[in-house]
C-alpha cells in the first residue's frame, strides 16, 4: 500500500484529493503536516514549506502538479530524489489559445478598439496583416513549441528563444544567450514561457524589455518572478512598449488594491492561460508511481540542475 | 481612353483615385455628379445614388469597391449591365483574424475576464477546450470558407449554412432554409458572414437568435441589416445570449450617443473586419476593365437574381 503526502503552503491541493483517489485505488493519503512523514514514499506537491521533504526518510519520489518546478527546487535542503511534472497536452493548447487571443489583441490593436468602444468613439485604425507580424516565443519547451506552431498556422512570423539550439519547422530559433538581445530586437508581440531558475528570474527587466522594437507588446503566461515589474511600466508609460497582458505575478492572486490592475496598457488575467484538468494531473502522477514501483522510466523528470 | 464615373453618396471613393489612376494610366476619372454621364463607359461604386446609374447611356460595366453589392443592388432603376465585386484574399484573411479573435473572445470569456480586470477580481473561470466549442458560420462564400477554415485550422468544431450545398474538408455544412434552425441550435459561437439580400435581410431576429443554444454568442461582420438589434439585446437583457461583437449597423459610423457602445454584453467595433487595401482594390478593378474591353470573361462578377 503506497503512502502518499499531499504538501502544499495552504491546502492548495485539496482540489486533486477525489482524482488522486480515484487514480490510486489502495494508497493512502495524508495532507501536511498531518503524521506520516516517517512512511511517506511520495510527495505531491504545490510549494511545499522548505524542509519539509528532508522531513521524510522513506521518500523516494517527488511529484509536482504542474508543469512549473521552480516552487518545489527552490527548497535548500531539497533531497537528492527524482522530481517530475505534469506536462498536459490539453493545459498546453489552453495556453496556446491564450497566446493566440493575445497576440490578436495586439496585432489587431484591441487594446485600443475596447477602449475607443468604451468612450463611444468610432476610429478605424490601420491594419496589418499577420505576416507582417513578428512573434517571438521565449522558452521552447512543451508549451512554448505548441504556442510558436499554432501562431505559425495562423499565419504569424514566430521566432523563438531557447538556451540550446533547436530545429522546428518554420520558425526561425535562437538559441543561447548571445542571441537573446538579437531575438528581442526582431520581437513585435513578445510571449514569456520560460520555466523560472535562478538564471531566468527577473530576466524580462528595463534593459531586456528596451530592447524590443517601439511599440511592442508582452504576454507573460510563466513566472511573475521573470519580470520586474516597475521597468515595464516605465516603459509603458515612456511609449516605447504598447502594453502587456499579465497572466501571472509574483504574489497571487493579485491583491485588489494592486495598482497593476488600473495601469494603462496593461490587462491583467487571473493566471487563467492554461489550467491542467484534477483527472489529467492525477492520471499523470499515478502513472509516474506505477512506473517507479516497476522500476520503468519516469515521465516528464525534471533536471534539477537545469531548472526544468 | 476608358471615361470612368466615380459615385457615391458622400464622396467616400476619394480615398482609391491615387491607387485607381496609376492602376488605370489614360483613363478620365470623374465624381458623381461631375458632368460626363453620356460618355461613362465604367461607373465604380459606394452606395450609388438611385437612378444615377440608371442615367448613364454608355455604361457597359458597374463595379463595387468591396464584397458586397447590395448598396448597388438595391437601386431600383439598376440597368441591365455587369455587375462585378472585389474579392480581396487579404481582407478575406482579415476578417478570417478578426473572427478567430472574437471566437477566443467568447470561447475563453475575455467578456468576463476583461470586466472583472476592470474590477479589481480575481476569478479564475471554467475553461473549455477550442474542440468543445462549436462555431457556426452563418454565410460560406469566400469569406465564410477562410474563416471556417481557419477556425477549424485552431482545433474548434465548425459548422456551417449555406444556401446551397457544399463540401468543406471537416466542417458540417448544412444547406438551405428548411436546416437553418437545425443549424443554430447547433452553435454555440455563431458568425453571420452572409451577403445581404431581400431574403437575409433581418435574418437575425428574436425567432431566429432564440434558436440558438442558451450561452450562445454572436459576431456580426456581414451587414448591419442582417440583424433586428432590439431582438438582439432583449436576448442578451434576458440572458439567453452571452453577447455579441457588432462590426456593422444600420448607420455608420454609429452615432456617439447610441445606446449600442453603452449596451453590456455588446461590443461595438467600427466596421474594421477586414478593410480592403485601395491598391488591391484598384487592381481588380482595372483588371475586370482589361477584361471587358479585351472581351474575355469577367472575375467577380455577381448575379443580381441571387444578390451576390
Amino acid at each position: 500500500m503506497t503512502s502518499i503526502a499531499l504538501i502544499s503552503e495552504r491546502g492548495v491541493l485539496s482540489f486533486l484529493s477525489a482524482q488522486l483517489e480515484t487514480a490510486l485505488p489502495g494508497a493512502t493519503f495524508r495532507h501536511w503536516p498531518e503524521t506520516g512523514a516517517a512512511e511517506a514514499e511520495i510527495a505531491i506537491c504545490w510549494a511545499p514549506p522548505k524542509g519539509a521533504l528532508a522531513s521524510m526518510p522513506n521518500l523516494r519520489l517527488i511529484h509536482s502538479i504542474g508543469a512549473g518546478v521552480d516552487n518545489i527546487l527552490s527548497d535548500p535542503n531539497l533531497p537528492d530524489l527524482p522530481v517530475c511534472r505534469v506536462v498536459d497536452p490539453k493545459l498546453a493548447a489552453a495556453m496556446a489559445e491564450f497566446i493566440l487571443w493575445g497576440t490578436l489583441y495586439f496585432h489587431r490593436r484591441f487594446d485600443e478598439v475596447t477602449a475607443n468602444a468604451q468612450a463611444g468613439r468610432w476610429q478605424r485604425l490601420e491594419q496589418t496583416a499577420a505576416g507582417d507580424k513578428r512573434v517571438g516565443i521565449l522558452g521552447l519547451g512543451a508549451m512554448g513549441e505548441q504556442a510558436a506552431r499554432l501562431l505559425r498556422r495562423v499565419g504569424y512570423r514566430v521566432s523563438g528563444w531557447s538556451r540550446s539550439p533547436r530545429q522546428l519547422e518554420g520558425i526561425t530559433v535562437h538559441a543561447g544567450e548571445a542571441a537573446l538581445d538579437r531575438f528581442l530586437g526582431k520581437t513585435d508581440i513578445l510571449v514569456c514561457l520560460l520555466p523560472l531558475t535562478p538564471a531566468t528570474a527577473r530576466i524580462l527587466d528595463a534593459e531586456r524589455l528596451g530592447r524590443l522594437p517601439r511599440g511592442a507588446g508582452l504576454i507573460l503566461v510563466s513566472r511573475g518572478e521573470h519580470l520586474v515589474v516597475d521597468d515595464l511600466v516605465g516603459l509603458i508609460r515612456s511609449g516605447h512598449l504598447r502594453g502587456a497582458i499579465l497572466d501571472v505575478f509574483d504574489e497571487e492572486p493579485l491583491p485588489p488594491d494592486h495598482p497593476l490592475w488600473r495601469e494603462p496598457g496593461v490587462l491583467v488575467t487571473p493566471h487563467m492561460a492554461g489550467l491542467a484538468k484534477p483527472r489529467a494531473i492525477a492520471e499523470q502522477i499515478a502513472e509516474n508511481i506505477r512506473r517507479l514501483q516497476a522500476g520503468e522510466p519516469l515521465v516528464n523528470r525534471v533536471d534539477p540542475a537545469r531548472g526544468y
